[in-house]
């Protein structure tokens, strides 16, 4: 007994663990909200403002480990005035949505590889490691709690926010050895209202993300220096910025960046920025590099001419070279794409005082694009089954 | 009575401000604690670990504008999962220091020039505005409430942390309307406990800011992606990072970075790296340049030659430049400066896997930097006259 007490770490009676303990989803309480808010109809849902019942929280300490999730009503956080997330933004976040099947059944997009960007995303903040596995499971269990959140409307969905902060509450400038994690989430429609395409204002004088810098990861720092560009953009009437470094494109407003270009040989190219470190590496755009190089082979893109090859590319795109391309009548769509939007046509670009404007086509979006967002919604929507992409929650 | 009515925006009967209300000292409301902690004593201190029993805190919101600012226990705060702070690093600070001067009045060091870099921090991340004259009443007022925790040992101050935090609770990717201002505080020794000079690692491979960036504002965005490589230095027995830009030296650690050279005419070159948005612009930076440039015309440096004329220059400068500059014999001194360190020698750079050993001397700092501890401190301390720099709180 005395021996498996030491191995335990409980020496002199009280309970203190020998590691820090995992995450772990076989731990979670669920203890549900008394009283339920009226889900928004569809039609009324503004992005990201009504959040759900109920939130998921789970907290580290150095000592202990993460503690034992719990699904509970949600409700403000106590965050201490010195904490780390408020002092330093040693914050993470993922963006998801769940989707409900033709069967019922909850389904995620690739949630795999939101856990895996959440996992290097808390360690470029030095946050405490966690076991993605295990918090997917959380989300499941989140998502099965809320399921009467999830729009049934087409194009609509359940938006999931995992989140981790840093809550060591001390001035000194160091690493944050605490955190909380939680996940919340609201019903949205599409992110866009209108079906129009968005116009951009590329932004030179301001840099979103460099070489050597976090562009590349889900930081909630990445964020605040956009809002005053966004501002001067909005002014001007335009959507989103255009991110540059120098006069290459990185990112779209929060958005990864697309250009389809037609080929001598009739073929096309579709192109993105690579992943340099200045670019999320965004799971639809990953998705959309997958489904374009897999036309025709495996798959036809939804109304695209099985007889197009699309050739994808990651390279170097600049605005000179897009409006170039233009002018010659090569450059047949440029769209944008994340998580919020799926895919969304750009209609032009603010780029040194003028207008570059864009092919434009009915219902927006060009063949491309259209295919891409009707094949992904499918294969989200659980409609479409794609390597094994969308996963079930009650799995 | 109708009309003022109207003007005032009471239109029928409900309290609505006509325009959002200013912040403004004269409504503060002071609410002591009952309890008070023990001040530890002066040795034990360690940087940022234990605040003192209050905290000042006003809202912000876009209909009412400032709160009735308030004076209250030192409490954690109740944030909303989807706040502005936590999702999206609309967090913006300064870093202060209250001094016990030899009349028993504390004193704030160059105070106006922490808030308009506030208010310059704060419109960068489009955070609501405030008036600075106010702030600076407010913190004057929590000082003098907390006048006891002033530690009265050399070299101990009163650490002042103004914060303002993002609050709109909606997970749209916009700017934050609304927001909390707070003002915490902690009794504080030497930030580096130990009299001798810092290690630094020269980091290319992370890079802290770049032009076009947000290098050149106080926002707790600019800390996050600092701690892993900081962390990376510790384990190599370094003690903070030198942040480069190619070769280029911007910061250190979280300080601003200075170079004494020898001129051929025997006179000595006080180098910085210029503003270019990359580097913060240090109060004690400015202090530095400012001293420097008065010696020996306006004043003397305690210590130094009064024959050997100080030229100051914003220039840039590489680590290769300093090690060529050490090999001829020419550099004299290297030290950091910052709010909380004042003025530390640094002692040796590594960079590319090599060390480059910097002039030691005895007692840490060359005469230059000892000269600036010491009429920067005295300064501080309400012990020397200059410009008006030392403000009582009691004005």
């Amino acid at each position: 007994m005395a021996i498996s007490q030491v191995q335990n770490g409980v020496a002199n009676g009280d309970a203190v663990a020998a590691a820090p303990a995992e995450l772990d989803a076989s731990k979670l309480t669920i203890n549900l909200a008394t009283q339920l808010k009226d889900v928004p109809p569809a039609a009324e849902l503004k992005f990201g403002q009504v959040l759900t019942d109920h939130m998921m929280v789970a907290h580290y300490d150095p000592i202990h480990g993460w503690s034992a999730p719990e699904i509970k009503p949600y409700a403000p956080l106590s965050i201490d005035p010195a904490s780390s997330c408020l002092q330093y933004a040693t914050n993470v976040f993922e963006g998801m949505k769940a989707y409900l099947g033709p069967d019922g059944t909850p389904r995620l997009f690739r949630p795999d590889k939101n856990m895996q960007r959440m996992e290097m995303s808390a360690g470029r903040v030095a946050l405490p490691p966690f076991d993605t596995n295990e918090l997917l499971k959380l989300i499941k269990k989140l998502v099965m709690v809320e399921k009467r959140w999830i729009p049934t409307v087409k194009g609509h969905s359940l938006y999931i926010r995992p989140t981790i902060i840093g809550t060591r509450s001390s001035l000194g400038v160091a690493a944050s050895d605490s955190a909380t994690l939680y996940v919340i989430m609201c019903p949205t429609g599409p992110y866009f209202r209108s079906p129009r395409p968005v116009n951009l204002l590329a932004v030179q004088e301001h840099v979103r993300a460099w070489p050597g810098g976090t562009g590349g990861y889900k930081l909630a720092l990445n964020y605040a220096p956009t809002f005053k560009p966004q501002q001067y953009a909005a002014k001007l009437g335009y959507d989103q910025c255009l991110w540059l470094l120098g006069d290459k494109i990185t990112e779209a407003g929060a958005m990864n960046f697309f250009a389809v270009v037609r080929r001598d040989d009739g073929d096309l190219d579709v192109l993105t920025p690579p992943l340099d470190g200045t670019i999320l590496p965004g799971i639809t755009r990953d998705s959309t590099l997958a489904l374009c190089a897999a036309h025709p082979s495996r798959t036809t893109l939804p109304g695209l001419d099985p007889s197009i090859r699309l050739h994808t590319s990651e390279r170097e795109l600049t605005v000179p070279q897009l409006a170039a391309w233009a002018d010659e009548g090569r450059l047949l769509e440029v769209f944008s794409v994340g998580t919020a939007v799926v895919v969304v046509a750009v209609g032009r670009i603010g780029f040194d005082g003028k207008d570059i404007t864009l092919p434009s086509y009915e219902g927006s979006l060009g063949p491309v694009g259209r295919g891409l967002y009707d094949r992904l919604t499918e294969i989200q929507e659980g409609r479409f089954e794609w390597d094994n992409w969308s996963v079930p929650c009650d799995s």
